[in-house]
């Protein structure tokens, strides 16, 4: 159950840290040191001033926190020892049920990243498809020390405003959420695209395909619901399957054997995870076009 | 080696014969019938008296002619004991070396037919995907038996136009060859798109993609050689990947770590074998469009 | 002001009918027919009553009612002398204030038109523009007597439906307001174009322009208010221009001397006049594309 | 009649300077530069010397000689009194014959210009349209000297090059010749669209229009001949009209009475007088897109 931001800018200050010590991992003493600034005005403040508190930290105790991050898709995950946030974090993205190889591969980019930083990788995985991660993981071993260490900040500062964002409610909360959403042109007809059988796919590592969601259009060519939305998008690619082909024959146009067009495909890549993006399909049986649209 | 139409012209009637004894299958009859029509203007006059001999035979002729077909990657097929052209049109296709799965549904469906019809099922496979071959073997069973004997007689049209045009030269020709093509114009920069990586897949019946063809754009767009030429298209479904998001960082544009557009999909279908289809991909690194194209 | 359609249900019969009379041109008598019919539970309703009042009646009260309304841009208009409603609405289109040749020409019409079919030509004028009046006039004399009373009389539907989406409030209003709507966007960058002005133009009969609106995208890439609502559109030709030009200088994109595009210009019909249309705009500095959107 | 550049280097000195002395206007002694340099293997390679002669020349010199070129649009240009290939360039673009509004605002920018820069406005005027050359005129009054000097040599290599193209023949004709086509694709029957009407305009300083070419499109979609050819385009804005309405009714499309789309209108701009400018229109009845094609 989410507090108000109005009870923890009024409770105790031992209140105040129990309910938000484990919001950075380990840490209570990020809380303890914002406890005193209270009243904040919004939610948006009280993450920020947690920020400035890590930033404003020795280096030694900002490595020192970073340290009290799990490995990713480690041995803890797997043991489950870990603190119940990261948990359910790594378990949505499937990190703790990985194949023996994809773990040994982990394990390695682990280590090599731990003896080159002396501190595990971070990210934020609920921003992020697993693909995305790993690319990410590969890409920052490459970076220097201080590009790093300010990276896995920004990451921090990421986990951080969610879990905020899901423990405490109150004016000015941080926008999390990213949105998805579709839209069908019939251009044959001059008219919304309805009953269009669409599904939304996120692209693995060897292009493998995994469904997220099955819908279809409604009358004004659009989806009841967005295709995602309510939390972070995850950066990543993706594809849209439009079953065009079945939509006119429907209408009774009259397709050839083999229609020149039958399930349409955009394939698309999503890279801000709290940005809004719309992915119309304008077409005919022989025609159709795409744009990231608004 | 071809035969020239003015020698064939010429040739005593049994050399004739011996010469297009084959083209239609087990049927030296059909290149008898003709012989005293000689001589032909146009190859494609040979053809269409040779059609018109076996449509006005008797039935019985017409059914005994089929029957002399061999059942589409049948027993026969595997052993080998079929006349040359069928076997390596049958090749063509992999009907020669299906998986014991496959082998056992092409059973069940010959069996199906030849119950139904009384002659095995005929279809010119140059001019299909597998795919496409099994679609027509389910859909032609549902027929009535005139329609289907028509459909057969059609097919036989077909194979044995593509076998006297392997096997004969000269004037009036008849035209087998289809042609695929495709055109990237970049619409960021106003230009032809040069050095785009394109690869072209025939989609498999559980959309399996099998690569047909690797290539990239020259300076105006295009690819030095068609995608496909030469000879029939088969009938079926392809898709087209286009490398966009590498040739747009390749030339300067910044994109983001997940592109909107890195690799472009498009997924058609080519219905008439001898057709001229022109697959062309406008594109920014934030939209695109096709459309069938001359 | 307009009264509520619950104080017309209660009224006394002589105050509805005083309240109603002038709804259909001089014929009191339609009210009256449906006074007893009350209470409607809404404007659509009452409509329809009085409609069905006039198509019930016998076909020399009908021809007598529709010989009541005046000609169109004719002497009475010009001399003022016809109900105010038609006055008005005449007005709107500008028929009260023709050119000598334009009013010779109506002349000719409405004489051609009268003697042919015996009433004056009538036509819902809130819902063309002038050009698609003329168009119609022009279609409709060559109609035969039943189909062209068929065709006034439903023009009498969308004449008064609209006096009484004014005179009456109340529940179930007619739909009588049509909607045109844009939206541009901005494929070179991968976003809404703000800022782009905007020009809507109604096409005139030779061709020449009138600007009805000029405004500017906000953010989003949309206009505030829409380009025309708020009552039926004319159906008839208009014109947007888009200064996408300017828009993409702006935005620091270096431009050709001559641009290749500058001024964008989409030309489209509008025929329903309570329709929604959607007309976006797709656009880089070299590439653009419309369509009937929703 | 043009003379063979192998005539020309094998003439003697005195012919080939009677036969070149007048490409550069009144400056016989540019082609006697050159003589000695002779053979050329070019007519490209003519050209470059008899420019660098004039680029080596001092500085008086150069002067001179672009103060023997008559005033744009001038008195000398109204009485006739120009050289020939002046005159008929100049009358090419209708400078010859101006309104008297027109005449006196040339009159004030050559008098400016000339004040300025101590030489007459120089100008390619067979590249560009009038409207181009009068916002060159403006623009380049704004440039200091330097850069204004540099300016009228390369107007002047614009124009020699095109004389030396009339009046030599040879190898390595210098390209002077840009082309303008167009394509129309229908995508709501997935073919090109022939006999479309297709007018093309050059667009006046007031947005007025000037019909170049009215042709209809042929069975592949595209114009018999170019749109434009056979010389440089002048750089400026047009309009194509493709009356898009007409073919779909013709094909027994059924279209609302005011069509969504009848007549599509492009406006496009030609900035390289020497480029391939290739505009298709691809559309439906109720969409369309262009873009810079090639």
């Amino acid at each position: 159950m989410p507090i108000s931001l109005d009870h923890l800018n009024a409770a105790p200050a031992p209140e105040f840290v129990a309910a938000l010590g484990e919001i950075f991992e380990h840490a209570p003493w990020v809380a303890e040191a914002v406890t005193s600034q209270r009243p904040f005005a919004t939610v948006t403040a009280l993450h920020a001033a947690m920020i400035n508190a890590v930033r404003a930290s020795p280096a030694e105790t900002q490595i020192g926190f970073l340290r009290g991050h799990p490995d990713l898709a480690g041995k803890a995950a797997r043991a489950g020892d870990i603190a119940e946030a990261s948990k359910s974090e790594q378990a949505g993205l499937g990190l703790d049920r990985l194949s023996d190889a994809d773990y040994d591969e982990m394990l390695r980019l682990n280590t090599a990243y731990t003896e080159k930083f002396g501190f595990p990788f971070i990210v934020c995985v609920r921003r992020k498809t697993r693909v995305a991660v790993i690319a990410d993981f590969v890409r920052r071993i490459g970076n220097d020390r201080t590009a790093e260490l300010n990276a896995a900040l920004g990451e921090i500062g990421y986990i951080t405003r969610l879990r905020l964002a899901d423990a405490v409610t109150g004016p000015g909360m941080p926008d999390v959420a990213g949105h998805l959403s579709t839209h069908v042109l019939d251009s044959y007809h001059g008219q919304p695209a309805g009953d269009v059988a669409i599904t939304l796919f996120e692209i693995g590592r060897e292009g493998e395909r995994t469904a997220l969601k099955v819908t279809r259009t409604n009358d004004n060519g659009r989806t009841d619901e967005p295709l995602l939305h309510g939390g972070p998008l995850r950066a990543g690619q993706y594809e849209l399957l439009f079953e065009i082909g079945d939509y006119f024959r429907t209408r009774g146009v009259k397709l050839p054997d083999q229609p020149f067009l039958d399930d349409v495909v955009l394939r698309f890549g999503i890279d801000a995870p709290e940005g809004r993006y719309h992915v119309p399909l304008v077409a005919t049986p022989w025609s159709y076009s795409t744009y990231r649209g608004s």
